[in-house]
């Protein structure tokens, strides 16, 4: 199954904390897909802005939202003081370890995800993102560096997503099979075991 | 708990075809509330169609995702060969029978659903909707007549969704508490059941 999210989506934050236990219960392995949102609702929706703050109704929603689905399942929640926070260089680091075939990925997204939306901190600060590389066990400059070098794997992902027909995040998929939204995990797995 | 849904939403089928019977097994009343997505849509998305029409990479997305909800709950499924349609008059009706206490509402609100996403049938026809209040013991033309009487409650149901921050269907309601989505029945109910 692959996951795909974008580390400043809201509701990729409880996906990104629970689809490994959940897939490694159900027997599914998972692929880590970040991609960004930005130049997809911008081809969609003709926005430059998350459609939760150019809808505001919608956005006092998603927050509630966003709280009771982290009390529910456990998870530390703080409303981010910046949102959308630029995902970028995070994204760029999550494409640039997968494609190196890199153990820590999981553990580097978790680490991004908890800093935006638990520990309210900048995402797109190198010092931030070479501190979570360090607690891996990682050269922080180094692998920024390889990363956020020219011509890395980050445009094909992006164009990957739109190929797949990709709206939101997060988004499951397995095969060409899409189940769009952090509450449909479950019956992507189920699709997965009997695929 | 309160059911808000538009006879034209596609997410609202499932979940009206099955909110009754979920809501009984949790042992919580279920209160059917009619609106329009429409004037919603329209002052917080600023379109004058539906966001899957709008959006049509989203829209594929939807037509999929439906047929595969419809399968896993055993709900019949036809495509609607027009979309999305016009729901004022039923919409009318069931604001009717609410406020005259009508016991065959939720049936009501069944057979449209089914007329518009099994069957293919326009939903604003008057005949469709005769057929249906006689099949539940009404005088049809009757009923059609005071429903659609000027200064129906209809306009203060739509008010009454905007003061609530609906902004789009199926939501359920439990007091303030929102839950926007099929899929989220079980936790409203939950909520529901905790309140």
């Amino acid at each position: 199954m692959d996951f795909w999210f974008d580390f400043a989506s809201t509701y990729s934050y409880p996906a990104a904390m629970r689809v490994e236990r959940e897939a490694a219960r159900a027997g599914v392995p998972v692929r880590w897909r970040a991609f960004l949102l930005g130049p997809i609702f911008a081809e969609q929706q003709g926005i430059t802005d998350s459609p939760f703050n150019a809808n505001p109704v919608r956005g006092r929603y998603m927050w509630r939202d966003l709280e009771r689905i982290c009390a529910r399942h456990g998870l530390p929640w703080c409303r981010p003081s910046e949102f959308p926070r630029r995902s970028v260089l995070a994204a760029k680091v999550a494409c640039a370890a997968e494609a190196e075939g890199a153990a820590w990925l999981p553990d580097f997204c978790r680490g991004v995800f908890t800093a935006n939306f638990a520990l309210d901190r900048d995402i797109d600060d190198r010092e931030v993102l070479s501190g979570l590389l360090a607690g891996l066990g990682q050269d922080g400059g180094a692998a920024l560096a390889r990363a956020d070098a020219p011509g890395g794997p980050l445009r094909a992902r992006v164009e990957e997503a739109r190929r797949l027909g990709l709206f939101g995040a997060p988004t499951f998929a397995v095969g060409e099979e899409l189940f769009f939204g952090q509450d449909r995990l479950q019956e992507a797995l189920e699709w997965a075991v009997r695929a």
